[in-house]
């Protein structure tokens, strides 16, 4: 058995992310799905390891970590994995970086926080969301997804032509908005060829985790729970 | 002259952060002010240095480096910098990158918006902020604070007992709203206790690059735009 375990959902952007990085590299591992649908990210036991309910999390060995993007920068110095993951050259490895630290208030409260609004929260409270708040994250998530088009795809991926964990990140935040009902590659080119390079570089793995998101977005053909509540 | 240029406003939180850690550790350096409220991150001459509009930003002998937080690390790799601020250790480094990591949703999401929202934007616009776009930002911005209080304060600093590069992040955000008349100190006595021990750790640093944002919390007596328009 593994030593390292990672606890996830692949619902989680930075879950799948985890998942798909551990898979390509074959990096062996102990699966530990943490159901958020269930709300075991709130169990005692699960509390235990992340007092902040989050996943993923990571436990190597003993040694606990939280934050996808920190654990993902750990694996890549502590595991067996090609350079271009997280280059070791000091200023290919800032260019990285960049990225890794715009994505939050970027792809990640973006995309992440349009989900929550129009999926995530209708589906728990059966609450409409409120037009404003729609507008809100609908503007964060069309603005961060235009910055990827324009700005950080000047190359096959997004430090160079080479596949790196900012790219793994990306793709997983970017997939996420379909499942209400918005599809990022829509009207973006450069967006919908690296979202395809990526699945490629690192397929089985990559369509693996977003098995259960293709499979929600297929039943529901791409309508949030709100759109399929006003047609309904 | 020094080839490593730093271009910021002290108005901005993470340009502070950087300011506070290049003069802690005697980092020679140009100071290159971006006035963010003349517009000068709108400049086609900024542009060209960073297209996103942002500052801190570095140029480094011609390689120019984006985002505080991965500027930082690029930092404590190139020049002469005690192991504590970022630790070689993959494990301790590993436990700094996880609050440099929460803290873009946490910290950098609460205090940026409450203030934006509560003193720039009223600044600039001239409109009083809404009601609810308030109590949103107020409620993530006392959630971060609650979470630095009761989770991330454990020893004398946020990794440890001595001070990370995540300590002048962390101080230089929560510093923010009491621009907009809310000080996180209140209330949070490991939070207020924390903020003191960065100060001295870092002074003359850290006075100075407060410098600005104290005078109008003097003048203002901790009155946002918004509350003093009622008032007036």
């Amino acid at each position: 058995m593994s030593r390292l375990k990672l606890y996830f959902d692949t619902l989680s952007q930075p879950s799948r992310s985890l998942l798909i990085f551990l898979e390509a590299n074959k990096i062996s591992y102990e699966p530990k799905l943490v159901r958020l649908g269930k709300g075991e990210q709130n169990t005692p036991e699960f509390l235990k390891l992340n007092p902040l309910h989050q996943v993923p999390i990571i436990d190597d060995n003993g040694f606990v970590l939280r934050e996808s993007v920190g654990i993902l920068r750990y694996l890549c110095r502590e595991k067996n994995v090609a350079d271009h993951w997280y280059p070791k050259d000091s200023k290919r490895q800032a260019k990285v970086d960049e990225y890794l630290e715009w994505q939050h208030l970027g792809t990640r409260l973006g995309c992440g926080m349009y989900f929550r609004i129009m999926w995530l929260e209708p589906l728990v409270t059966g609450r409409t969301p409120d037009l404003k708040d729609i507008q809100r994250c609908k503007t964060q998530m069309t603005n961060a997804c235009d910055i990827i088009e324009n700005h950080w795809l000047k190359n096959k991926f997004i430090c160079g032509d080479e596949i790196s964990i900012a790219d793994v990140l990306a793709a997983a935040e970017l997939e996420q908005p379909r499942l209400a009902g918005y599809d990022p590659r829509e009207g973006r080119p450069k967006l919908a060829e690296f979202m395809a390079r990526v699945r490629e570089a690192t397929n089985p793995a990559y369509d693996e985790a977003h098995k259960i998101i293709n499979a929600v977005v297929e039943k529901s053909k791409g309508q949030s729970p709100e759109k399929e509540k006003k047609s309904g």
